[in-house]
């Protein structure tokens, strides 16, 4: 966390800020900043206003149950961050279409050997979840040539990009072949790729996963491969970070493995985020990017 | 050349296709499409009008002397190509900036470990060569959201591009951070890109070759690697193809190979732009894409 502090105080130097465990009076925090936080940490805290995430995701805030249900919930949506989320899947996008890691794998046996590609003419990619990251990379696989559908639970408009709302998973997956997983983690996304989901995806299928690794039933992705209803996947997040030495999917071939770096948090450019919802915190006026709990996320 | 005669054909069926070498008649030859074709060939065909390269290049047809110089050269640019072309850089600019080869190494080991990344905002792309190809890249770079310069012989103007002429190679490397070769293969760019180019860039620097191998000296490359010249190199041409399996590149873990697939040739969508200027030759109409022999290309 620190880089972080530094970075508020930076933006900021009549700052208080206290990294955790230091905390040298708990009744003078009113706002937090956390990520990954051990559980049970925030019932001791009596004037607690704020807890902002420190990325786009909120699922470990409201996963916390000693976070009391007063206090408001942000999370911090950067364009930084957004940018990055882009950048990794066009790139994921576009090696999986021409088998990039494919002759990565060659060039270490010396092997000469050019593999036939898949035309992007003949391929849907179909993005799961269309908030402000969805959308940007929406926009940007569109920019790319790239034909582009999107399922989200609320009704979304995007030039160019076919949109399906909530009760249309099954059409949506019918015509998708580079599946996006941008979903927020919440109890109804939990589980959400399976084995039934990668059933009913169109031929080739893909999948890309830079949300969650609870999205992912991981040995029904093994399965899936197995069965050529996946032909490649690239997954950047995992359900054990970072995924044990023993795993089964670092020796599969189709599958892309990325440490959790599809999008990376700027100290500099989170603080002025976090130090925004601060004042307006202060001064009672609506924060940016809160979290519904009800919706979850 | 079996599938682009059927594809010929497919087009118009009243065509009399012949493939080398079962050539029946020579004096009824009047226009060749050629690909790295075995010297000397050409000389005994009498009525031979037109030759079409199969691809953007023409260096096969200008180096033969054989072709009789009343003999037109034209040479295909293909929107396929292009964009294949596109796709091909820009993955390979993200893939260098996000590390994605060193993932895949990794992945081999169980290797979990995120490494910082270079940004976009940081780094400047440079492509020598604003022809067709080069033009169209450079637009796809800037919606990809890089800065993009760009250096040719003839005067550019591309929106969001900073284009240098023919006397502005060194300022134009200086500020080059990605340096993306797409110049033809002429008598003045063969070995253009050697140790004195690469210690000309910015730094950081990088190089993407998509156009010819005889363009890069091969072992300028080595040495710049060694000195952190260059800290990658996406390479999908070279000297000799398929790379001979004793080559030093295969081993190299800063170089990036592919077997020169950055733009496949699609035979049917040649077919038709060959049948153009086949029709345009026949009715002694100006030729698309006709090779200036002063110029190279």
């Amino acid at each position: 966390m620190e880089p972080f502090r530094d970075a508020l105080l930076n933006h900021d130097n009549n700052l208080d800020v206290e990294i955790w465990p230091d905390i040298k009076s708990k009744d003078r925090v009113n706002f937090a900043v956390a990520w990954n936080q051990p559980k049970e940490q925030f019932s001791s805290y009596p004037n607690l206003q704020v807890v902002s995430s420190l990325g786009a995701g909120a699922d470990h805030l409201l996963k916390d149950p000693s976070i009391p249900k007063e206090v408001k919930l942000t999370r911090l949506v950067a364009p930084k961050l957004s940018e990055q989320m882009c950048d990794y899947v066009v790139m994921s996008a576009l090696n999986m279409i021409r088998q990039f890691a494919s002759y990565t794998r060659q060039q270490i046996r010396a092997d000469w050997k050019p593999h036939s590609q898949y035309q992007k003419e003949n391929l849907m990619v179909g993005i799961m979840g269309l908030g402000e990251l969805g959308t940007n990379v929406a926009k940007r696989l569109t920019a790319n040539g790239f034909k582009v559908s999107g399922w989200a639970k609320s009704k979304k408009s995007i030039p160019s990009v076919i949109t399906y709302p909530e009760d249309q998973l099954d059409p949506f997956l019918a015509d998708t072949n580079i599946l996006v997983c941008l979903l927020p983690l919440t109890a109804e996304t939990e589980g959400i790729l399976n084995l039934d989901l990668f059933k009913k995806l169109a031929n080739p299928g893909f999948l890309i996963n830079v949300a969650r690794g609870e999205h992912l039933v991981e040995e029904d992705l093994i399965y899936a491969l197995d069965m050529n209803l996946i032909k490649r996947s690239t997954l950047d997040v995992f359900e054990t970070e970072p995924l044990p030495e023993s795993h089964p999917f670092w020796s599969r071939e189709k599958i892309s493995i990325t440490p959790h770096i599809a999008s990376v948090t700027h100290p500099d450019e989170i603080a002025g985020l976090i130090l925004d919802n601060y004042k307006r915190m202060l001064s009672k006026q609506e924060l940016i990017n809160q979290v519904d709990r009800q919706r979850g996320y």
